[in-house]
């Protein structure tokens, strides 16, 4: 844990708390968050000290095997969740199938998934898989962002959607939609994937349902960093646990040959969890503990005004699709762009990290715990040289790659 | 990767390569295994250079999105399996419950999964949670491990077993039993969980359809190190990826609404896979890529008949429930006994760690990597003191800890 738990003031005291290379303006920490200077210090003790010396003792001994209810309680802090009704591991994919088999199982007598087309691939992908799975007629139904509230209906049975848009950074009104879903008795699923670390978010208050997030973006958890699911505790003791792990047994090392599911969030355990990733995340968290999200949330929209004005300024034919109304906004600024793939190697080249998101979205990540004014005003002029220069234009910047 | 590729001898050389606390006769490497020296730098790596310096750009410059698919063929070398058959992600409990999933939908009309007591619980927990999601009527019967063989009909759609007993290390014979149930249009499902690293596997010769396991046992991969999935490579292309995350998807950068699955086994990716856990894994098969899995077994099973003749002779209460024979042995040696709970924790307080397995198993894991004949003899004067001397029955070894 950090040496004292006193205030950090966001970016001022924070930004010393990160490696970033030198040359490199880093836009992209909506995607996967720079590194926290304690992670490898903590992971390698993880490493030589509890795996090495304490071996298979470190289960209990190191704490390993109540970690993801403490982590869990950690992140709940970030996102307005109650302590105990959070738990950690496994991957964003998994834990929205989690969630969704829960909600499906509550809301039997009704077959519609509601989400929309700004939901990102996963979401959608694993919910196809489970509605074939089940083999029950459930159908997905996808309309436009936009299109989410009227379609609400005594039809649907839950609403599966992620708070802000991984393309446009458009925020739904999770307290506004959540409460017109209950009053049509609609079970709310909320991906958290943009919102946790990035925005207050207010599960509890909002009356969400469940609700799943990553690490790896925002909370700085690094590559591959373990997901997290939120069970409301109304819920906790009676949704149903689809992925039936022995993790989340009432009686794990009892070994019973029949499952039965343990008390409250545990039962969202599944396998045996990600220790060495978890130690990375423990200590990313080590500076969420110390920063207000308020004050977070604050700068990102502040610095997002800045790109936005110093962009459209410079560079015309960048169409801005973010939504410029703070509240309907989450902490990134998109842009489309016809050349918006090749602007974006062109940028990279230049040490202007963003993002590009098919078929023409420019990204550009706001993470205030690292970035600051400094950086977004030299973006703006690396963005002004790549466009207004037509540096996008040069043949080097066409080819397209595997992975972005 | 290693400096060189020369073979090493088991234990002669391998034992240098790992770290093992003082004072410490580590008999526990069946449930997590001991730590590679090579791991901390190799992790330490990973997160300052990759992450740090490359940031989202590692996702191709390090290499990161095509290492679930290279990886699992450094895995496949070690169970006889095909290259490009082989894919690393999430937990053993998700990994059977995908093979579950593709098995039953190949064999639709069948109504019975077949697995035995002897199975590790989260199998059969993860079979009842899948059950009751498909909702079709399937049942999950149990039968004794003796008894699978003769339990295999023409009813039954898949045969769902773990190759080695978690508790007793009693071995199936999984090219007959493979053999047996194809003749009877029986899907086969292994767990190898107790087997990978353990002993020699052949999954293309004994014609498996699907198996899976962990790499934190006999791998020496870390706690909470990621598992493995096998489809055999007739099956790939037409398995149904259950759970049909992005990562599986046939063009996941293009972020399409719609699911279609990868070719082949990259269908069974899901989500963003753990970079950090696979570099630990990266480095505990450095060892694996330079031994001869057949010395292994040739040593665990003379390993394994020493700590047999020399517990035998020292403590007869303790009685023998791994089979003497070697070919139905897996790489464990286990002995019931009533006072097992607090006779294991006195060995422990003594240095001596097996654990123990309800409801009186005290398991002692065989492994040759970093294990020899000394290792072996001191182990058995403690085990002598503790049981002959009845050093277990002081009340400090009668409490029961949470977790053991």
């Amino acid at each position: 844990m950090s040496m004292t738990k006193s205030k950090l003031r966001v970016y001022d005291d924070t930004r010393a708390l990160f490696h970033l290379p030198d040359g490199v303006i880093y836009l992209d920490g909506n995607s996967l968050g720079a590194l926290p200077l304690g992670v490898a210090e903590r992971v390698n003790r993880v490493i030589t000290t509890e795996w090495g010396n304490e071996l298979i003792r470190a289960w209990n001994s190191a704490g390993w095997y109540a970690q993801p209810r403490h982590v869990g309680d950690r992140i709940a802090r970030l996102i307005g969740a109650e302590a105990g009704s959070v738990m950690v591991g496994d991957t964003l994919s998994l834990k929205v199938y989690q969630a969704l088999a829960a909600a499906l199982d509550m809301n039997a007598s009704r077959k519609v998934v509601l989400s929309d087309t700004g939901n990102f691939p996963t979401d959608l992908y694993m919910a196809e898989g489970l509605i074939a799975t089940l083999g029950r007629g459930h159908q997905l139904r996808l309309v436009a962002p936009e299109e989410i509230e009227a379609a609400l209906s005594e039809e649907i049975a839950v609403l599966y959607i992620t708070e802000v848009d991984y393309r446009t950074g458009r925020r739904h009104d999770m307290a506004k939609l959540t409460a017109k879903a209950h009053a049509l008795g609609i079970v709310t699923v909320w991906d958290l994937a943009h919102s946790a670390g990035a925005l207050p978010v207010d599960l509890a208050g909002s009356g969400a349902d469940f609700a799943a997030g990553c690490t790896y973006k925002y909370i700085n958890a690094g590559p591959g960093a373990p997901a997290f699911l939120y069970v409301a505790p109304r819920h906790a003791d009676t949704a149903r646990a689809a992925l039936s792990g022995w993790m989340g047994h009432a009686k794990p090392f009892a070994f019973e040959l029949a499952y039965v599911a343990a008390g409250g969030i545990e039962r969202m355990r599944v396998g045996t969890p990600p220790v060495l990733a978890m130690a990375a995340l423990e200590a990313s968290l080590d500076i969420w503990d110390r920063v207000d999200i308020a004050e977070v949330r604050a700068r990102s929209l502040a610095l997002g005004d800045l790109l936005i004005a110093e962009v459209e300024r410079r560079c015309p034919s960048l169409k801005l699709v973010t939504p410029r109304a703070h509240e309907r906004r989450g902490s990134q600024v998109s842009f489309a762009f016809d050349g918006g793939y090749a602007a974006m190697q062109a940028l990279i080249a230049r040490g202007v990290i963003g993002d590009f998101r098919a078929p023409d979205i420019m990204r550009f990540g706001i993470t205030p715990l690292y970035i600051g004014e400094s950086e977004v005003m030299r973006a703006a002029e690396i963005i002004e040289e790549v466009i207004a220069g037509e540096v996008w234009r040069r043949p080097e910047y066409q080819v397209v790659n595997a992975v972005t």
